[in-house]
């Protein structure tokens, strides 16, 4: 079925293609060429990044991150259950065992007070996610991981130009806090390259083995800048790194980032000023953005009070060929995972699976769709 | 530094931005969509494949392989020490010990006679490599697996397009015969996509379990069939799955697989006939295609008698702005490995590390290109 109204729509800026053939003409389309590093350094300048490093997609990052870190069988992970499959099963994948964490009251976003009471003598590491590009109380995370020696590891798939501020005031990049960080540049994301990801380096301690494990466990990197003579195999590793294809696909949008995130955060606020009114009166929750971090215009959400409640927004949306989507299904109490889980009930990470839903976003987005969404869903009483 | 004549160039058919243009525009450039089932089709029906599936990389087919057939730590699998590292990563990301073959004497490719002697109670699998595009003996490979009831991985990242008669005189494609099969599309094989790979289901015990591993470790793939109501984690997994704009692209080549082929093996046979004598007189070891194998021009090189000899030909057809390169260093003796192999000697394997050498060898590889490296080795007397 074809929407007048789909739930996302890639948006090109008319480089892409163009950038595109000029990688191809070259003859240099394998990964890690000139495009490559062009969007690499963006991120690492604009952004305050340690070393960057694209990736076939961030699951690829997130497995780059687990490899990094050492996850061995029996290391325990900890992270939020109402999140996508690959936060986890980067980690599954080294032998972890993974501890959930249900989600905010207030927020999808996992509940950072929940963190110190999972931790073991196993745990390794903590996974968050900044879910819808809102950040997480980084302090708190920080606090407790180093208190316990842990690392973290940001999931910011969503979280491309985000902020959070800190205890002291400081604003600070989403990606550019933990020891490492993973984004995505799906093609549901702000900015896209089709598939494709990005590690972020924080901590420099990782650095030398990550362009090693990048480079399929050879050190190939190292041979090209003559610190050694010959490359050979050093490590585990795997092939992670794009095409040049895809990098420069991934360039004509990072040029265009400013003005992207500008067109969302306008659609982001007709949504919100247009149906918050509606939403207080019938009890549905509303995004929300703590004063700590700031608002990508990644997602626009709205949280029924029931299942049925959210069905009925769908089938009315549906009506006037308009496509919302619900998210993720909590990991813990999946067919996959069930058995695994240690039993504890989470129950905000169980509401928003059944009971939140996600709004037409994107780019080419007019005011009219906006409105007619607002409308149709107005139409609505619970 | 830049030659005259490089080693490799990708070639392009120039239907490539086309179709990447097309993929965009559509606005579907994430993976598994209209060119990545055409590319899937394709070598389907050409090759008598199983089901195929497009992945991000020969590596991420290999790993997508390795979880396939569970292996955990403490299996072993054997392969030849004479490959790419991602043959041997693939594996050890899983945890398998990696055992080693050497190269056979007249063939850089795997000596197919020594396997059955490395098997032990914890082999699992036989990874075999065919080097150059040139078939292994399959009918040995296949009846000692069968023998010891182990699976069989086609390592066909250079195969694409080659072939093998087995005993009953059958000719099959390569990576149609094993369980399981892996292709590379990277910018230095005959048909390229940048980065890119595939990987070959020919045991449909391993289809369904594949289709969730590709998506990862979810049942999306049965969803959007109408099997299940909705999508979940069944499994682990990973996003192996290319954009569509990197599949756009292979369509292209496919395309024009035919030509592309005719073109390579017509410079495979110019540097044969021109070489062959100067080879023999020095005793320097040619291509050897045995008649159970087919050439798909994917490589030519030389086997010298030295490393000494082989510096002496890089250093000729470097002064004329040639670039000719060597190969694999043996995987049992790398810096990674060396202290986990057996420590059994594999002469051949080093032989090749050390004494083999590429030629140019590429689409637009012009006759007069092929005549000089031909004649600068010419002048060379060992």
């Amino acid at each position: 079925m074809t929407y007048k109204t789909p739930f996302n729509k890639p948006y090109l800026t008319g480089k892409e293609t163009h950038y595109m053939y000029d990688a191809v003409s070259t003859g240099k389309i394998s990964g890690n060429g000139k495009y490559t590093k062009m969007c690499q350094d963006f991120f690492e300048k604009q952004y305050g990044f340690g070393k960057c490093m694209l990736t076939t997609s961030c699951t690829d990052a997130l497995e780059m991150a687990a490899i990094l870190i050492d996850i061995k069988s029996g290391d325990e992970v900890i992270m939020p259950s109402y999140t996508f499959v690959s936060t986890a099963n980067a980690f599954i994948l080294r032998g972890a065992k993974v501890v959930f964490l249900d989600s905010r009251k207030d927020h999808p976003g996992m509940n950072e007070d929940e963190i110190e009471s999972l931790i073991t003598e196993k745990t390794k590491a903590i996974v968050l996610v900044h879910y819808a590009g809102v950040a997480c109380d980084m302090d708190k995370i920080m606090d407790v991981a180093n208190k316990h020696n842990l690392y973290v590891i940001e999931d910011a798939a969503q979280a491309v130009d985000s902020y959070y501020t800190n205890k002291h005031g400081e604003k600070k990049a989403l990606g550019s806090i933990g020891h490492l960080a993973a984004f995505s540049f799906h093609e549901t994301k702000n900015i896209i390259s089709g598939e494709g990801g990005m590690l972020v380096i924080n901590d420099s301690q990782f650095s030398d083995r990550a362009e090693i494990i990048w480079e399929k466990g050879t050190n190939r990197s190292s041979f090209f800048r003559g610190e050694v003579d010959k490359y050979g195999w050093v490590d585990m590793g795997s092939s992670f790194l794009p095409s040049e294809i895809i990098a420069s696909f991934l360039w004509a949008q990072l040029e265009n980032l400013k003005d992207i995130q500008n067109q969302r955060k306008k659609i982001w606020n007709l949504y919100y000023e247009g149906i918050s009114e509606w939403a207080n009166k019938n009890n549905i929750q509303l995004p929300y953005v703590p004063k700590f971090a700031t608002n990508n215009a990644h997602m626009f959400y709205l949280v029924f009070n029931s299942i049925k409640d959210r069905s009925k927004a769908i089938e009315k949306l549906k009506d006037s060929s308009i496509l919302s989507v619900f998210h993720y299904l909590s990991l813990h109490d999946s067919q996959y995972y069930k058995s695994k889980h240690d039993g504890r009930i989470l129950g905000e990470s169980d509401r928003y699976s059944n009971q939140l839903l996600r709004l037409p976003m994107y780019y080419e987005l007019s005011n009219d769709q906006v409105t007619e969404v607002i409308n149709r869903l107005k139409e609505l009483k619970y």
